[in-house]
Order: C-alpha cells, then structure tokens, then sequence
C-alpha cells in the first residue's frame, strides 16, 4: 500500500456549492453558518459566488454576506465567479481566492452559462491577467470532469485538453468536479495519473460528491496518489439539480472522519463541525445525507441492554 | 496501484439483516423480494435466520418465507443461525450454507445472545460437527470486527483470536462484519493483512455497513488486497439500531455499479438490480440510504434544457 499524506487541506464548499442547491435560506442564517465553520479547525472556506441572481438565486445576498461575516484571520474564503462582471464584484468585496468554473463537457458548460467549453477558456487569460493585476489568485475548477448528466461519459482527453488550457493561461490551481457524481477509484486514478504527468507541478484540488455513493472511496483513491487538497460540505448540504433526492457534495465530517482515523490530520474538530452540521440542517430544514452527523464519531458508544 | 480481481462474489443480505433491522414486513413480501433478487445475476443469497422470533420478531416466518420461495438452482441460498436449535432449524428447512455470527466484543455478544465471545467460541465445534454430518458448510462471521456500540474500539488482537477459534474449531470460511460501520480503510488494511498472514487460504469474506460513509472506501481498499466477497444489502435497506436515521449495510447497487465501473465483474444487471431495490423501498415503506437507486447508473442521462 502506498503511503497516505501526513496532511490534507480541505476546502469548506457547503455555504456555496451546497446552499447553492438547497432552497433559499436568509443571510443571517448564511452568516451563522459561515462564522460557525470558521471556528471548527478548516483554514478554507469557499464563502459565496457572485454570479447574476436570476442565474442563481440562492447567492442574491453574496455582497451582504461577505459583509456580515466575522473574518477569521486564519482561514482563507475564496469565492467563485463565473465570468469577468463576478470577478471584478469579489475583488471589490476584497476576496483574494478566486475560482472560476468551466465545465469540460459544452453541453453543460452551456446549460451553465450559455457558451461552449472554447469559448470559456477563450476568456480565462483576461480573467487571471486582472486577478493577478490585483493580487489575486485563480483557480480554474473544471466540472463534469468525470462525467456530464446530459452527455454522459466526458473523453478524460477533454477534461485534460481543458487543463492544459488552463495551464497555459496562467492559472494558479486546478480542481476538477466530480459534479454529478459519476466517478469511481480507477478513473480518478486516470485522470489525476495523466493530469501529473502532463502538470507535475500544479496545485491539483479534486471535488467529489456522493451521488452514487462512491465519494469517500474516490477520496481514498486520490490520497493514494497523495493528492491532499479535497472539497467538501458540511452534513452534504446540497443535492443534485439532476436527480432528486440523491447526495451532493461529500460532507466534511465523513471525510474529517475517515481521514483522522486513518492517521491524515486535518486540523478539523470533528465534534465542533457536527454541531455545525446539526445548525445547516435547521437552516435548510431537512435532514441532510451526512451519515456521520448521524451516528456520531466512532468513539460514541451507547449503554449496553 | 495493486491489481483488482477480475470478479468478485457478492452475497445479498437484504431478506435477512437488511429487512431485520426493518419494521417487519408480510411473508408474501419477503417471499417476492427473494425472487426478484434471485433474477438479477446475483449468486449468493442471504435468505433468513432461524433465530427466536422473541428476538427478531421480523424473521419469526423464516420456514415459511422459505418453503414459498422460487429457488433459483443457480443461486446458493444461506440462512443464519445463532445456535443449536437454529442450526437444527435451518438444515431441516433444507439450507446447506449456514452461518453462525459472534461478535468479537463481550457485551455486544452478551447483548445478543446472552453469553460471552469465549462461551459462544466453545459451542461452536459441535455446531460445525452438527453441519457436517449433515452436508452442510458453516461460515463463521465475527460482528464488530471493527468496533462495538458499546465497547469502542475492539483490538484487532481480539478479532484475530476469535478466528484463529473458529479455524481450530473447523469452520469453512470467514466474514468480518462491520457491525455498526466503525471500519475505514487503514483498519480493514490491518485486520485483513493480519488475518491472511494467520490463516492464507481460508475464504474470507466482508461484511460492511455504511453507517459512517465509509462502505465503499472499505470495500475499495479490501480489493486492493484481493478480497473478492463481500456482503451487501439491495437498496442498503436496514438501519443501525444504535443509531436512528443512520445507515445500514452497504448498498448492493452501490456495489455492483462501483465494481462494475472498475472492470470488476459481479454478474450483477444493475437495472434489474434497481428494480428490486424500488421494491423493496416500497415493502418497507421509506426512502433507502442507495445512492444509486436515486441516480441510477452513470449512463442515466438528463435532457439539456
């Protein structure tokens, strides 16, 4: 077996990825949850999107937010944007961590934004040339890079054709979305091998969710490749737009979970995060799909009969 | 990366664990859902246990559900027993594959059935004797291999002497059971290498709940070291009853669709898999945890707006 990183990053994505998929909820409430997860341990934090609220309306209150949000010095918020208008509105409210999403399959990418995988990437030099103007990074998250809901299998020839454009535009970091779920451990081992080979050297984050249960696996592929930089959501707020009732994103207390027990620090308290988790399913009002934030960590023993 | 089996053995335990940790339902339906799953390709079938129906009132009709049963000649049906008289039981009604569960930790077996692991360990060469002068093999599965809800943690030291009692003592193969989901992958690593260190060429199998998320990343990493029989329930029916709304087995969907993704054959036909698991959502009357019963196999396309 090969050795599993001594460390991991996480990136908080429930406040955005997940709410984003979730019924509305207020702002203070998106406030709450924000600081409340600032205070678990996790040192990064995708806070909100400034895409145009009709596109999506859960993000309406991005600005006012941000605005609220008792800023823990020691975490790093990013914010996705999804075109140059939402990149010039996060560097106004000060974010500094910026992603933008270009989804390796056109279809999707134009369901999203209405232009083709090109066209997108045509855009991404102007993009990052006025981040890095302002001292900004970008990261370039690739979606349904394992797979498209609308046209199935994504060629890995695709998603990495798309990287290499990223690459060579500048970007600072490269996740790739598992968005529908569609991933399992030996295409993760591919795309991530040929991703490697081709960027040795390139910041590469991977964004699971658990739509068909494979997350937490798909996550114990890539540690054994050693990549340490995993998205994922407190309690797996969220859901699928494409199949009602299925997971979202993998919730952060399962793999804080996983990994800790595994010896991988995380630096995430994990009692502190599930209270977190408790407060998110009052806010969305459903019980959410994390198992952990049901049956507690392992050492949560009950009273023999 | 290690090479995967070319296939592997799965053996469904909806009918028994799955549907005992259900409020019970009729024996027609218990009868329809074992011969739905007896037409889907799966092999091994884990039909009923003969244990007191004071105990598990939700298997009190076992003889019944399995004199009604279309037997499948191409598919090997077991029954769980906890003791003489259920041993008694199951070979009148004809089983020849038999299984006797002990749990590794004390209370959890005293909880069960009201002995210690050491007194259960000492019956058990005259259930093997019983069985084999009978014509049938009798498996062995160890609960809380990985932990007990009562207990915590459970040395691996304690698991290993409860097999190395049940290899003197002669029974035909193995399985560890992840009775209240406590596993993750460096644990299965540990328990299995040490396991096959003892005893190299006794079947073992793997028994995994996904009660903390972690089902398929154990499942993923017992592959990596060649196991290539697992336990799994269709729609990952049966909760954990140390744990309300939390998961129970691993789901048989979410199995064979990971499995069969990675080249790994099962023999399964996931869509007729997916029926059965809405069946047997509608005989309990709830949701199931099955990620891909909600999603379907990654091949499920959506229309493009």
């Amino acid at each position: 077996m090969s050795e599993l990183p001594s460390r991991v990053s996480l990136r908080e994505v429930g406040p955005r990825d997940g709410l984003q998929n979730e019924e509305p909820i207020s702002t203070e409430s998106k406030v709450a949850l924000l600081d409340a997860l600032s205070g678990t341990g996790l040192r990064r934090i995708e806070a909100v999107s400034f895409v145009h609220p009709r596109a999506i309306p859960q993000m309406a209150d991005a600005d006012d937010v941000w605005s609220r949000v008792r800023r823990n010095p020691e975490v790093r918020y990013s914010a996705l944007v999804p075109n140059r208008r939402g990149l010039e509105r996060a560097m106004a409210a000060g974010f500094t961590d910026l992603e933008v999403v270009i989804s390796a399959s056109d279809t999707h990418n134009r369901a999203n934004i209405n232009r083709s995988t090109a066209e997108s990437l045509a855009d991404l030099p102007e993009l990052i040339a006025a981040a890095h103007e302002a001292g900004a990074s970008l990261q370039l998250i690739v979606s349904t890079s394992w797979g498209c809901p609308y046209e199935g299998d994504v060629p890995v020839e695709r998603v990495l054709w798309v990287a290499r454009e990223g690459v060579a535009a500048g970007i600072d970091s490269l996740a790739y979305g598992d968005t529908t779920g569609m991933a399992t451990p030996s295409r993760v081992i591919r795309l991530v091998g040929e991703t490697r080979s081709a960027h040795p050297d390139l910041p590469l984050g991977l964004h699971f969710h658990n739509t068909r249960g494979t997350g937490l696996a798909n996550v114990y592929a890539a540690l054994q490749l050693g990549v340490d930089d995993f998205d994922a959501a407190v309690a797996g707020l969220g859901g699928c737009p494409y199949a009602p009732g299925a997971s979202g994103n993998i919730a952060t207390e399962e793999v804080v979970f996983m990994l800790e027990d595994m010896g991988v620090e995380t630096g995430v308290d994990l009692e502190a995060l599930l209270e977190v988790g408790l407060m998110a399913e009052r806010f969305v009002g459903h019980r959410a799909p994390s198992q952990v934030l049901r049956a507690g960590p392992r050492t949560r023993t009950v009273a023999a009969p």
